[in-house]
Order: C-alpha cells, then structure tokens, then sequence
C-alpha cells in the first residue's frame, strides 16, 4: 500500500463499485459490506446509507471513524461472505483470511488485500434517510497489484465486473476538478 | 418502453451507472447528466448530488419531480455532450437528438432512447451536502434494447463499460428484499 493523492480518491468511489467498510470499537476490528455509496464533494466527501441492522454502525457512530476498501473481482466471494455474516458473532478478518494493516490517520484498519483504501471521519449523520456523510483524510493504493477490476453490485445477487475503459478525457476537460 | 417492477427499480441504480436527469420547468424539458447517486432504500429511494450550480436544479426545486433516465455505452458521446453545456442556452433533447416521451406520475418526460426510466418525487432536500433525496414512483425498462451495458463515470474523464455479470443469487439469498 502506497500514499496516494488524496485529490483522486472520489474517483475510487464514483464508479460505484462494492466497498468494505473497516471499524474499530476499541476492542474489535469489523468489516461490512457496502454498496450503497454516493460521491458529495471531491474533498473527498462521501456519503453511504447504514444504519443500527449492520452491527458495525454502532462503532460507527461512537467512534465516528472508518476506512473505505476497494476490493477487486478475485475477492469476490470474501465481499459477498462478509455481507452476510454479522460481526456480532464473526471475526471477518480472520474468517475471511485478510489483513489489517494501521492506517495512519483513524483507528479502524485497512485491509491489506484491497486495490485501495480511504481512511475516513464521520462529519454528519442524516438520522432521517440513515444517511453518513464521510470525509476521506488519507488514501492508499496498491500499485503492485495486477488484478484491479472492481464489481459492481446490482443488488439482485450478481454482480457487474469492470469491463473496457473509455477515455473522454479531452471532451471532459472543462468539468474536471484539479489534480485529477 | 414497457412499464417494469417498481420493486426493482433499485436494480437500476445500486450498480453505480451514470445517469441522465430530466426536469420540466412548465417551459421547457431539460437534461443533465449524473453519476453522484445513491440507493437509500428498496422502495426505491434515490439519493443524488447537486445544486445551484446546474441549470437543472431551479426546476428540481420548485417542480420536486424528475426522471432519472439510464443510458447505455452507445449513448456515451451524447451522455458527455449533456455534461458539458447548460440547458441555460441549448434545448438538449434537440441538439442531442433525444426524444421526451410524456411520463404517467410526473411532468418531468422519460428519455426514448434510454435502456430505463424511473419517475421521481423529491421528499427531501438536504441542503447542507446539496443531497436531494428522490423517491421512484414508477419505472420503465425497454425490453426490445439489445445494448444493455451501462457506463460508469470514474470522474477523470474516462468511463468503465460494463463487462461480466457474475451470479452470487444463492449466497445471498437471505439478503435480498421481496420482488427482486
């Protein structure tokens, strides 16, 4: 995991790809599986939809820490195990053979395995929509790894791997935010 | 243009497509083009991005009706063209040849061209993120299209074109809501 820019880290997020949500609650780390994610500035701040069903929001909200995880289509049936387990009674990390590693500014882990990680704080929580809106404060990128398609969740129980990319650079240029 | 399950319009959206918006002034049809989106309940529940600073948004405000129109990798020069100007200036669906057909719940127009619609009610602004929570009131999907991949913005001018879907229905089985 290398230090990446933290100006690019929205563009880990806007694509819609599956995420794992890492917390700390001062004795265990937690994993969740999130797909329900949205860009809101590219700071980056991000919200996500969660609530009191996933056993890592209690964590969430005291602690008000967390780290995004990019994962990739060969850890796909991690991603899916940890959607349908509950902390409460799982160790993720252990039962799905990753690795914490510290990050450098929260205490919720990142995970090792994954293309990318957001270290991010809670900066509000819209109790109404059970909406959490993040900030990202620090971002890391795993530049030697070779698988790095991401999954997209459709929400039916399958899943859209990343295909070709198509470079609209030039005719986008006006609408980028800089460093990117 | 078939009317299709409102029960899996979320379908639609958790996969992180860029999206087109349409809004109707009493004037004039418009449309944008958005990939800040977000699945807030099964319902659907729609959250989205945006603000002032689109032309659109005067329209969103004060009609609280739109559509949110899902285009496909065919449609991607016109989906970065809409990006790029102001409905301040160009009748969009004229210049990008598009054709508004009458919606059944809002004012707002469905776009033919499109591989799926979702008619939208506005239930609530949230102006300090500039996040607009929508609610899908019905939902249209073009049976007949051949070209169904959609295309992901990753926010650096390119696009991820949908590639493999892959099938986890029976690990999730127990995860998915009713109708899907």
């Amino acid at each position: 995991m290398e230090s990446s820019n933290l100006a690019r880290a929205f563009t880990l997020i806007e694509p819609g790809p599956v995420v794992l949500l890492t917390t700390q609650d001062g004795q265990q780390n937690n994993i969740m599986t999130i797909s329900w994610t949205m860009v809101v500035d590219f700071k980056p701040v991000i919200a996500i939809t969660t609530g009191a069903w996933n056993h890592s929001y209690a964590a969430l909200r005291d602690r008000r820490e967390c780290v995004l995880a990019v994962p990739t289509v060969d850890l796909l049936d991690q991603v899916v195990g940890i959607g349908t387990c509950s902390g409460a009674d799982t160790d993720k990390f252990s039962a799905f053979q990753l690795t914490p590693l510290p990050s450098k500014l929260v205490t919720a882990p990142l995970i090792r395995e994954c293309l990318a990680n957001i270290e991010c704080k809670v900066i509000d929580f819209i109790d109404k929509h059970h909406i959490v809106v993040l900030e990202g404060v620090a971002a890391w990128f795993d530049t030697a790894r070779k698988e790095k398609r991401t999954v997209h969740a459709v929400g039916d129980g399958t899943f859209i791997v990343d295909g070709r990319r198509l470079d609209r650079k030039k005719l986008m240029a006006e609408k980028l935010p800089p460093g990117v």
